[in-house]
């Protein structure tokens, strides 16, 4: 199996960088080649100017080789980085993928299906927060909330198969006993990657969205909460 | 009053450079001194590396003195362009926007107060989606609770009173009297900024919030949605 590493941390030597480290090993022990884009030390340019520069086409090819996208950051604002987010607004272009047309149909495939679909897409997420101000009814937001435009806007939507964030907390206070157990559990995390289970979000069929593309008034009825798109509803997957 | 408006989009002849210059002209036409941060023809890097660099003090300065901060851009994977998350990375810093001590208890300030108390926030937003997928039970989630990282995460976190997004939806097939109604419905909202309601997030006390920083189980009992976080619950404000 190819993974493809993408993250976003100013210093190498930090954290994340750290994070990357035990996180890319682990999958090589494991049997997986590991392609890497360091955006910060590659000095990806994050600004959407025109489609299809040169570096956008290269990086989709990359992309296009994976099983498992790996993205990784600190949470800033309660998002991702700039250089994160401009590296989806240029590489995911349209036709690439979203808009590619359904070979049968002629009609644009999205969330669920898509260019990217037959991919899995798991978050590593540092936050200086405490873990229950992430979690339900925290005051920043249940971390599946906060990461709806990432998990359910992006990843979804291109078809690719989103994963629960892999989430470390309070990452600034971090000690060496900490640290050996934040390891040890991206390490766990990795080992079962390809067999856990999906967000179960729902894709985008006449049996969940009726045709303004809202869910019908019978499924999860009354629920406003972005969990109503999850089949399971509330319930947290796996 | 003193308005700032920031906006991020690769070309002045769009939409959104469209909706710029009626957005100030209207604001100027009724007394207000705007200034304006165009991102893209500026030039701004987004790429936060360091502290307090020269162009970040220069643009707090020019914040500090907004009573109302005005930021336009068009949805971007349900979220802001790369450009706009990294003015927000760098200009929202620690010791202006957040960890501003309290005068009185010496606690950093947050959600409700914080470095930028006073000022309200206004987004204008286009996206390409039709108006039933972003509002309540559309597959890509309600507007407010899309753009909670920005609303709640940013504005809020930082004193801020956000207002509820103005967006401006099936962007990408605006003909010539739907432009005029666009353009006349910015204008009304404009006139009214400063007077209508905002979104009532619950301030970060002990009203509230418990020690973990969850709400209380008797605030809004059993909902997990993000709206549970606003004092009128799912209500739309306003």
């Amino acid at each position: 199996m190819h993974a493809l590493w993408v993250w976003a941390h100013p210093h190498a030597a930090s954290l994340n960088g750290r994070l990357r480290e035990v996180g890319i090993s682990a999958l090589d022990a494991t049997g997986w080649s590991v392609d890497e884009i360091d955006l910060y030390r590659e000095g990806f340019n994050p600004l959407l100017v025109e489609r299809g520069e040169a570096d956008v086409r290269h990086h989709q090819d990359r992309l296009s080789r994976a099983d498992l996208l790996v993205v990784q950051f600190p949470l800033w604002w309660y998002s991702v980085p700039a250089v994160l987010k401009g590296w989806i607004d240029r590489v995911f272009e349209s036709g690439f993928a979203f808009d590619v047309p359904d070979p049968e149909t002629g009609k644009p495939l999205k969330y669920g299906k898509g260019g990217l679909a037959g991919k899995r897409a798991l978050t590593v997420v540092t936050a200086g927060d405490r873990a229950a101000t992430l979690g339900p009814r925290g005051i920043s937001g249940d971390i599946e909330d906060v990461l709806w435009p990432l998990l359910h806007g992006t990843f979804w939507y291109t078809g690719m198969d989103p994963l629960r964030p892999h989430l470390i907390t309070t990452a600034d206070e971090v000690d060496a006993s900490t640290m050996a157990q934040i390891e040890a559990d991206l390490r766990v995390r990795l080992e079962g990657v390809m067999t856990e289970r999906q967000i179960d979000y729902r894709p985008m069929t006449e049996e969940h969205y009726d045709h303004t593309i809202r869910l019908h008034d019978s499924v999860a009825p009354g629920d406003e909460a972005l969990s109503a798109h999850r089949q399971s509803g509330s319930e947290t997957p796996g």
